[in-house]
């Protein structure tokens, strides 16, 4: 939400402004889940670094596998996520119903979560956006290969979904139950994103950190990609390039710098807690 | 106004730099108009929205019907969006006569809305924009079909409007009489949005969100289109994808989750009324 | 300098951070000079507005002829716009030598203002910019017509200066005596705005809220432009619709409605003077 | 950091929320190193500048050849640029040896930094960024002549190096010794900046402001020149225009103007030190 550090998400709850201020109060907080409290702070966390990023708007959200249950999952009831707080973090099992929600109502598109998990047990956290920087690749089928090494995550291929393709031309493109997330995720495969035809992404990865940063470097990607096209012939990452270790695997000083830069500059000034 | 969440427009009016504090002095507020006070507030807060979100800058306009009386409409007296507040919203007839103008200096081109609404009884508001990406569009006629599912509501044809037309080469492509603007309305028809050649477009809704929804996605929708048209073909929404009711619609937690986080990030704390 | 409305300027100078503030103490401030203080401040507003606008950056300046002298005008001395103030201001005669310098070092290409009121009488305010928008139509000679009816004022043609036509190619290509100034007024002639190869372009206007706008909407129309370009055939403005009165024109409510938004977005209070 | 003037890292630091508050408090700041306190604070200035800017965001850095031991350099331990303050600046030999790391870790890359110094006894600063505009030009080996004046340090030629050539196609892309390095700069040669494949750009000067300046305008030159070519045949700048005093040179009134505004407006109020 911030666009600049100075103090943005305070002062709009000092004001008294924010629902999610009203709605800590209406839900209690994450001392009424049952998974690491700094699991759901990483997952707030993450909704504001997304947003601060323009990964996310109004729409799009992001995930994180249960810690404790790998048969659920955890996300935010339906709001912006510029406006996540601990409170507002629900949990679900893989058929994507909510498991105590109290009143809250959940995200439409959630089973694009569980049907992920279910499908990748790899996989600890999923984000779905719809940064507008890949719409043009979903609607042309246009390759989307990773050129620059900070997005060598995105992997050798990205599918891209249309649902269509299986339900049909009389559809709104949002993911609103099991049988799409399942066709999506089918779509998905092993890759680490597929593109949602005249939608967004939905990408994945082993840790919160991973698919952020995932998230934030697609759409460079996807910027630097379209003005090489123009350009003429590219290079791309060799598939060498794209595994192996890397100063900025895990346990890096280059993994944590990155995410301590984008939670600073998104006013939230938790570290990030053990990841599963 | 603001670009972040820090409490811009409050801090300004403390300051006493703002037209519009004095304004409100002037003018007195919205007890003097006969519509529905919480029908004044959507249309302030609507007018902060689109300036955050880069649709208005110092000009631009966005309007709604008279909710007592359908033939008569809202709108700002002559001011930038930004700095409109409950005490500058006038009250026009559809010929776009203000009825009680108490001094203040109505748009020039009101006579987009007048228009609107009296060739229109489905439409209860309007927003007239120069958006730098639709500019493009209008000015070669390159055809703007809907190719993200977050601008359906653009529907299946986008007019263009050339003031030239009817009108001759000797205009400065105002709207600045009601001529010119039944002429806009009659080259609309039951669009939802038509290009003003050289000038931007006017767009209309079933209530204030709807409008301002398709106002903010109308240039995402361009932007990833003029990308798209680069790559070579592309795949526009379906008919069937424009119609039928969706997750968006109104009443569902998407449509008001946008206008929440839309309205707390420019940061107007109001929550929306009941629309006609 | 700001970039959102949160006071930047005023709390900059309360940190007592501002070089500007040190030299308001050590130059004695607008009464010192001949010209009206409302003048001087008309001058400070528009370099602040210049700035929040994204026409200038470090570099870039805005000058207006003397009110009581037109064979003299008046710019800052050498400091980046976004840090003028009312004791910066110098005065120059039109061959820009400064007249009471006091020890403020002037703008290294002054000479583009003092040719350009030289040559042209009709002028009273000269903006020189090097605004990115426009640098790739001034190094390929590409036309820059006005597409965009905010941008009317840009008028029939913008012709191109080279420096190396008449200095060679040894140049830094600045304009840093009277000779380069007077070769680029004679290019730019009867015109509005020349784009000088490789640099920027040199505006001019009846009066500082018209160069003011022609500076803001010139990067936009060339944006506009770049895109219709690239979809292929366009309509620029009709010459009828370069001439003639509009709505936009001094003394319309639209006229003063946008420098008074300008002014406010960039934190500047008050009030525009009388133009000359 | 700061996207505005609003003093928001001041902001962050009364918050408590900064780990370069804490690292100030575990490491004894500058007074233990040998080099002058001013060139210190100038580092910790130039990477508040080049965030600003744009140039770095948490990658990318910035340092400077010691002023009293020219086989030594300091450089930030591996941290965001944004964050940086004087007790992060670390002592290194031309080897990138650490001198006193005092538990400190550097950045994996700092091999960039140590090989460029050895190489180039004229180089006094160098910058490494990822910064998208110059990544389309190294994956695909088009030319990158400077086109606007403000660029001019770009010099006649801008190598690329892809690290591919040398050390095949199983690496990360990073620069993680000193063969890499040392192979980076026999592909720099004499140039002012190479771009790294897929990767970002290494570039160096006399003195900090001077590859500051380099790098905040390499991208707008690259910006520049990308529009430019899709209109056809451009004019670079010639011979002549690169070489020779230019009134942007160190010592000029302009030179001083650029750094003092892009300091204030990153919110860093101390003024540039002596440069050796």
């Amino acid at each position: 939400m911030p666009r600049c550090l100075c103090g943005c998400v305070p002062s709009l709850v000092r004001r008294g402004l924010l629902a999610t201020g009203l709605a800590a109060a209406a839900f209690p907080a994450r001392a009424q889940i049952s998974a690491d409290p700094a699991l759901v702070d990483d997952i707030v966390t993450a909704n504001r670094i997304l947003y601060d990023q323009g990964v996310v708007d109004g729409f799009g959200h992001i995930s994180a596998r249960h810690d404790k249950d790998p048969g659920r999952y955890l996300l935010s009831r339906s709001m912006a996520p510029a406006l996540v707080t601990a409170g507002d973090i629900m949990e679900f099992d893989l058929d994507s119903n909510p498991i105590d929600a109290r009143g809250r109502a959940p995200y439409l598109e959630r089973f694009i979560h569980g049907a992920l998990y279910e499908a990748r047990p790899d996989v600890n956290s999923v984000v779905h956006s719809h940064a507008e920087e890949t719409l043009a690749f979903g609607i042309t089928g246009t390759p989307l290969p990773p050129v620059i090494h900070l997005a060598r995550a995105i992997g050798p291929t990205v599918p891209v979904w249309d649902i269509a393709e299986k339900f049909g031309d009389n559809t709104d493109l949002l993911v609103t139950n099991a049988e799409h997330g399942r066709d999506l995720a089918a779509r998905l495969g092993q890759a680490s994103v597929a593109l949602m035809r005249g939608h967004g992404f939905a990408a994945v990865g082993a840790a919160i950190p991973d698919v952020v940063r995932l998230s934030v470097y697609l759409p460079v990607n996807a910027r630097v990609l379209t003005t090489a096209m123009r350009f003429g012939e590219f290079k791309a990452l060799a598939p060498g390039e794209l595994s192996g270790r890397s100063g900025f695997d895990p346990g890096s000083a280059s993994y944590w710098r990155a995410w301590e830069y984008w939670a600073r500059r998104a006013g939230v000034g938790e570290r990030l807690g053990e990841m599963p």
